[in-house]
């Protein structure tokens, strides 16, 4: 379908995680907000690491883990994206590139150790996500490979990478050189409270640089600062090209100029644990437009490749995707 | 039952698992054995890593495993092993402190990183180890804390350490002083390769030092150097005051003086990882023999204990073993 070298190159924080099973009144004991993804510095990620259980880790980060379901889905990723030069660094950088993910940003020599996101699920499979930036907020423009981002048909970016200046300056050299090549800009909200700490600059993006947005009820609420969903579907017809929003089992609406789309969602046998479940199906979604799908068929496939995440621990696929649209879609 | 500080003191190598999912043709690729534990130096191991697929990172090593397995039960365990100080070491020493184990061995501050075993998992549920030892090989006689020894009604070892010679000193040291505190010696087989470079030592170590023996069936035949289990059984019989068996999906057979006890096996819904089950019906086990259980009790609390492991990935339990325990003996 596509002639380039990649389908999708997507910017991200660069985050090992560390998963543990918590109850509520752990959330409550240390303030937590749940559902939520807080950033903390590294004192207090050690207080906090110190009072949680024992947990897994895995990797991580939310445009890696949607670069990881380009990859399980057969197509072909790039990933931007910083690690300290350290044991977990290691291990993000061979879990991406174990997937067949082109992954070549270098890893910091010095300063701060590779990202680390705590994050505490619910005995109702949410998470709440506490991050300590580490190395990866060491990514600037220099980063951004340019060959890189004119070779991908799409590049993805996550609001996260909102929340620190350089990032937010490769963010936007990215997005301007994905254009000068002819190519689509993708972008993730990531969070609400992150689309409240950039409200206005992100409205701004949509404006001038985003053709596909990501984001779910909470976060398109919060962007357009409105209370009903009919509202905010309302204010981002016309913003971007595409818009799929994640409803959790309301499945998703995909508004594609005039037209709305109401996809289903995948039915999911046991909810285990949401973590990176936006993050699927936003690469199940991309999969589906670089190879040619229509916007309804695209939902369809984030919503299956969000089912399968949701249905064990861990924000990364256990069962290649490709197979699973081979059982579904036949 | 008790009035030490500790059920059970653990000893062996301090491990962090690298699990991911294999075929068997990356096993038969690669030589390796399937279904056993090998030990790598750092070049292959690196080698190995390079070509294996992403995988999950988890706290594991053999009698720390068992530890943790107590403590998940609501038993009081301690650990002794190596870990270096560098973050595999941290997530090591965090994992078991989070589940209240007391783990006060000094970290490596030089020399080779924390132990690693990279774990392919085979459709059929099988595990297949590969064991970089790294700092654990450090441990020796010193590490082993003597009043900890005294403190714990049970010491408990891993057949593992016999491949280092000063990991074998520190062995027989804690077996010494646990028998001159009065208290009881187990050892684990761990491994029918493991057995075989060994026997002899083991042979000798249960003549005189090991009060409770845990085998499985191919590791009981290769320690004899026999053919049928029932001659395996014959020989081990009045070499140690208990030996529990284990036999996979046909349960346990415990030999303990004349008597012989058969324990079916606990179901289990998915088998999905067998790594850490035999850990884990160790823990059951030696927790049901300090709070006073006859043996086949004991081997039902392993057997339940296990199949908790076997469902999942992973060597520790994801649902507190007390709970099942409440739900499944009432």
């Amino acid at each position: 379908m596509t002639t380039q070298t990649y389908d999708v190159a997507g910017i991200g924080n660069a985050i090992v995680d560390v998963l543990t099973q918590s109850e509520d009144s752990f959330l409550e004991e240390h303030g937590l907000i749940k559902g939520a993804m807080t950033l903390v510095d590294e004192t207090t990620a050690e207080r906090l690491y110190g009072a949680m259980g024992s947990g897994i880790e895995c990797s991580g980060g939310s445009a890696a883990n949607t670069i990881a379901g380009i990859a399980s889905l057969g197509g072909r990723g790039a990933f931007v994206g910083k690690v300290r030069e350290d044991q977990l660094g290691q291990i993000f950088a061979h879990d991406i590139r174990a997937l067949g993910v082109a992954f070549t940003t270098a890893p910091a020599k010095t300063g701060p150790s590779t990202a680390r996101c705590m994050i505490m699920v619910t005995p109702d499979a949410q998470r709440t996500m506490q991050t300590y930036l580490g190395a990866s907020v060491e990514l600037g423009p220099e980063d951004v490979d340019a060959e890189i981002i004119a070779a991908a048909q799409m590049t993805y970016l996550e609001g996260y990478l909102w929340d620190r200046p350089a990032a937010k300056q490769a963010f936007i050299l990215a997005a301007t050189l994905a254009h000068e090549a002819g190519n689509k800009v993708a972008l993730s909200l990531s969070d609400p409270f992150c689309v409240d700490r950039h409200r206005e600059d992100f409205l701004d993006l949509l404006a001038g640089h985003v053709d596909i947005l990501f984001a779910n009820e909470q976060e398109i609420l919060s962007l357009y600062q409105v209370d009903s969903f009919e509202e905010a579907v309302d204010q981002v017809r016309g913003h971007c090209e595409i818009a799929a929003l994640t409803r959790s089992e309301k499945g998703s609406i995909v508004i594609n100029g005039e037209k709305t789309h109401e996809v289903p969602a995948e039915p999911v046998r046991h909810v285990v644990d949401t973590t990176g479940a936006g993050d699927s199906y936003a690469a199940g979604f991309l999969y589906g437009l670089c190879y040619g799908f229509p916007p309804p068929a695209c939902a369809r496939i984030g919503g299956i490749s969000a089912a399968e995440i949701i249905g064990h621990f861990g924000a990364r696929p256990e069962i290649p995707l490709s197979q699973l649209m081979d059982e579904k879609l036949g």
